[in-house]
């Protein structure tokens, strides 16, 4: 479907808005360059959403929060894409449920590329009208940031998808493969500690969501962090030491969990623990690189089968913040964890790195308004923070003061474990 | 993808097999003239299978069944067609779960239309050198007759898909409409009864399945059979009399079923009782067409409000086979129940006829040898026997000993009422 | 809780109805005698009902259908009742469902003994007042009859019941243990067949059901039956020979069962194949006893792998009715099937036959008016008819046009095989 | 089955642990003093336990840790307990399902009496043998509050129970109803804030829990709170004010919750919203009394609506820290929420209080050594932390530090809601 062959990932603080939206819009297409018509369709599970859905829903984003209230005789492009292609926003409408997006071959990758165009050009119009107005550019920047976390779910769940195809078709079957090296060394390093303050102070110098602010003090107790990301090679001395069969390092919830849907390995491994599924199709396992596809409860349970245990929210926040954000991100094109080089903190990128943090709103905390208050403030419940973006999340997506979140069950996104420990 | 523009169905005695084998394959694919990639991909729910795998499965029979026992040195299209596009055949090895086979965007519709062509061709090469061995073409035979179900599988489960669609896309945006007619008159006619042969002799003059053999006597009692099928005018005034309300009305697992699948009118209409769901796209209820999309329960509760019966399979083939093969065919192009014309008996075409006998093995019922032994044999528990075919069905498949069999609870295939009463 | 030492089953032909209904409903409370007040309350599956039930359903029966209509100035003993007691007559009014009669603690079980009192002193005045009345009879005797269902249920359900608890306590742990016996010879022997005239006629002479009617004529083709039951040591030989694990003797939905659920053995075998749970607790197995608590999946396995087929329900009704009903009855007290004896054929008692023809209306078959017309024909679709009484069917409940059926997964009833084949 | 008349609540700092630990044994049975055998057997929904699983497992408690480890010779009752009333201790060794423990009627209450004498007197002797043995010491008072624990849980569930009956039977027919009282002001108090210590020393002064452990430092933002409970009249506003059927007001997990489940009112509510069920059957709604039976949920909506939010668990404990533990607990004898006197602050009692902290470890927490590690720290996720005690909480149990914890989506404890602002 992308024809394109340049490199559309390239951020420069002077980038304008119009242009800075062509590239993030443009660079969705570049992800799907390898698919065919059919693979936009499949929906594998209940969380995993259709190519196809992807791209009309982040569409449909703008559409709906940036042209709608804002485009002078802006024309839908079709009424009922407003139902077909919202995700979750109850106050905007009714909308088609979640695990039925699988059910749908229209409208066609053709009709949606179409959907795009129409929006763009539209967008690309009112930013050329009202470019300087701080509100719109803040809805055209948030719904940036909406389309850089869809690239990652695009890909995670066409990933998925492939994987439950016996025929273990690649999504990107030229993906360069990760440099392979040595095992670097793992220490415990110290941490930054006492009363500190933590999140975004949102003054709108740069963009960040509504739930990394407001910026607030926290007691952050004395403990030391891993200097990088636990390999596939310990994960593997864990399942050898009988880790999956320990009821004793399992959370009650993680233990009937793995019991109930019979899972003694990461995700994508294959049975014999020497390969898993890639973006490039199976491949050998490479020890050295970060174990993925993990979820909170096996993140835990190796914590405690290592004497350690996974970081908080603060603490992981405070060791990188100080940090430039770089690392094994999306474009390195990779699309799948690197082992470590000598001293990297593997901090940014690889994988999304489970906290110990229930997801929950900093004090003081306000959603946004209307609407796009249904954006964060309201999965605020049940789920885990998780921090550090993965090796499909966009650099400049990417911060300290990020929080993204999953349920302690999912394992489908790539999400790995960096150790703690108290001091 | 079909591009043929002649008419693709035309049955005669004189064809050849050859002339059979190639008319009945394209036909296959000109059913699927008006179909987008993304179309061929999708399973709305576990009885429905995508078009792309009913192309793939009817090939891989052929490849299975004829050709590697029969063409010397035939090479399989690729090994792992015989896991992924084996229906049931459990003695032939083991296969994709069904439920999962919308999980596959590939091999794409390109790759498996260049499997049916691979196939295709050493078919025919087949024939061309050992056309005269009889074995050899009941198996070609028994193929095409296995394709001809699948055609009509594939209209059925794509309508389904497309009904899930809230667009509401049509199959064949083209397809004539029926012809609009006033209502015939319904009498009761008196049925053929005492001790008779029913069943196929099988003696290999002409196909047969094994599920039709061996012919034999039973005793049929004195009875007349409604001279057309039920209307859709006449069920709803079942709805309106408040059928699906009356406890009495219902077998006991029916009424379990309408209420906890909030049954309370056919699969396709609408919520106003006003329209239905087609080939092509909702349109406005024919009140005199026959009655479509049905389950066995509804059937049956429908005969006990109109102080009637549904036949039983003997009572309707003994009415049947004096009758020629002719009707509201898949050849009329309608694929859609058509009213009657005055007289017309409609006991071929429109819908398939429920019948009050449930599917079982005629007494001395042999299975064919082999793992062919399982098409038809293993379904007899539990399935009703239904008669006639219906307007998807090709007519030089349909005959008055066809036996075709679905669960109670099955209403996606064109499933309709004729009443019976003793006499 | 009974604490009768009497034996309370004896039946006479010039026993009075008066007679006979004391007799029947204090055989219902001598089946309880060694249960605890705990044992009455527990379901353990949706087919099982609490002992506790069982004793008030029937109770209500009377109730509902005799004492209410036909009682001048009658009281119901509680209104709640018909809510709580009534099974499944929609047309009598809404009920408790059915999967939670088992939530209910209250009424207890002295509440529901002085519930059966209150009714059997005013059945017992209804009696004395027009015991005369054909009708009022019928309705007593209908009564009486479905009280004998229920014994029956009774025991096999608080069998279940008690087998889920691990400390597998006995229902009666002074029930005697049946005879042990050689392995008597099985032939087949050729049976009744042409047009034969099958079913009760329903003249008023005898109690029979609705669903034995009308008497009517089927052809029936040359056969042989198996003379005895199949047994345990045989249906061990068919495991061993791995009859589990091979697709081609199984029918789809059997095949589909036996892995879904993962049977491999009749239900209450223990793992090592040698002992069953009985009504006496755990038992070492009696290989030449039949083999009992198999679905119609497995009895139909077990046919085709002896090259042999289930018999017909006329098949069997033929030789059974020139037999006297005699056997392993409930009044035996092992309440467990026997080694036959020499020369014993088994039609009545030990466990009921799983035949090969769905539970149907008989031509012309009309059901009882009102209410009870859903007695029987509503379940009249999916279900297989058993026949002959099991060792837990009253002697004078069973007859050889008596029809009961079970779905085809059903196991909980003694449930057997005897064998035939086409002549 | 208790027929102790004494009031036998009632604690004393001088109490021996022998009296103490005859005290609390006996209170259990006198909370069952109504019950009748039946009432011990059912389980309602998987959370919900047999009243008498709840007495033998609070029993096999005492023997297991207590017991076998320490006391000579002792013999155990029965070797099958150790599998029947384990509840979750996996590194104890196998146990029976949860969800299954409603399929036992044996063994019987009788038995389950004897079990506990028989452990009762093996307590009292090992406390005259060892008595003054501070580790002995501390796992009989773990015990202890164990057994308060399930007294609180056996109320709850038997009051499930009875409310699934449509009898609607009552638990304690001869509860003192709790006072009327005109409706207390509600305000916003302010709290403690900056730098704060919480949670307990475990000093081992008095006892407590390894959850509340350690003590540590947490910085508090500036807050108030509710001077009194949510009253069910105001409850009665949110539902009248449509607060169901609004989305924005719900997490998105409620939101999804309360759909699929129906949920429109409090679990125990009638649909006329005028009465609700309590453990003396059925009883007008009290509108000053404390909302009880709302899921987390709807705490947070309620919150939400009321422009106001929930606390955290610092908060709560910082305001009910220099409070004494009083109010309506179980010795009350009410086992209903009540309305607050004037100036009351509900704090203990009443109902437990949703607090908007996840259940989490504190920082430096570790686990108890052995098996018991796995009392609290293994459901340190998914789960929300209340506070403060029910109506049903024995006094001598509840302190400012105690933490308990339920799902989000728990309805059947005591659960209620307290408001929180921001300053």
């Amino acid at each position: 479907m992308a024809t394109s062959e340049e490199v559309v990932f390239d951020d420069t603080a002077s980038e304008s808005l119009s242009a800075r939206f062509q590239r993030v819009r443009s660079s969705t297409i570049y992800l799907c360059r390898s698919l065919k018509p059919e693979d936009f369709v499949v929906q594998s599970m209940p969380d995993v959403s259709p190519t196809k859905w992807h791209l009309a829903h982040v569409t449909w984003f703008f559409e709906h929060f940036v042209l709608e209230p804002n485009l002078p005789h802006y024309k839908v492009f079709r009424e009922e894409f407003n139902y077909l292609f919202n995700s979750y926003y109850y106050s905007v409408g009714p909308m088609h449920l979640r695990p039925q997006r699988g059910l749908l071959s229209r409208p066609s990758v053709t009709t949606i590329t179409d959907y795009r165009e129409h929006v763009d050009n539209a967008v690309l119009k009112l930013l050329a009208l009202k470019g300087d107005d701080p509100q719109l550019a803040f809805l055209i920047e948030l719904g940036l940031n909406h389309e850089n976390q869809h690239q990652e779910l695009l890909l995670t769940d066409i990933k998925h998808v492939f994987s439950c195809n016996p025929l273990k078709p690649a999504v990107n079957p030229e993906a360069p493969q990760p440099p392979v090296r040595s095992l670097a060394e793992h220490r415990f390093v110290d941490g930054v500690s006492g009363l500190q303050r933590v999140g975004a102070d949102g003054n709108g110098d740069s963009f960040v969501f509504d739930n990394e602010t407001p910026q607030h003090e926290t007691h952050v107790y004395p403990h030391r962090l891993g200097s990088r990301l636990i390999t596939n090679g310990e994960y593997l001395q864990f399942i050898e030491d009988g880790g999956y069969k320990n009821a004793q390092l399992w959370l009650s919830d993680g233990w009937a969990t793995i019991n109930e849907r019979n899972w003694g390995r990461p995700l994508y491994w294959n049975q014999d623990l020497d390969a898993e599924f890639t973006i490039a199709g199976e491949q050998v396992l490479d020890v050295n690189a970060p174990v993925a596809h993990v979820s909170y409860y096996e993140a835990d349970a190796f914590a405690r089968w290592a004497d350690a245990r996974l970081p908080t929210e603060s603490e992981w926040e405070l060791a990188a913040r100080e940090k430039p954000v770089a690392g094994n991100l999306a474009e390195a094109d990779y699309w799948q964890p690197a082992a470590a080089a000598k001293d990297q903190h593997q901090l940014y990128g690889d994988v999304w790195e489970w906290t110990s943090s229930s997801y929950a709103p900093y004090p003081g905390f306000k959603p946004l308004d209307g609407s796009l208050g249904e954006y964060n403030g309201k999965f605020m419940c049940s789920q885990m923070s998780v921090r550090g973006g993965s090796c499909v999340s966009a650099t400049d997506h990417i911060r300290a003061t990020y929080r993204s979140f999953f349920y302690p069950d999912a394992r489908w996104q790539y999400l790995g474990i960096r150790l703690a420990k108290d001091a």
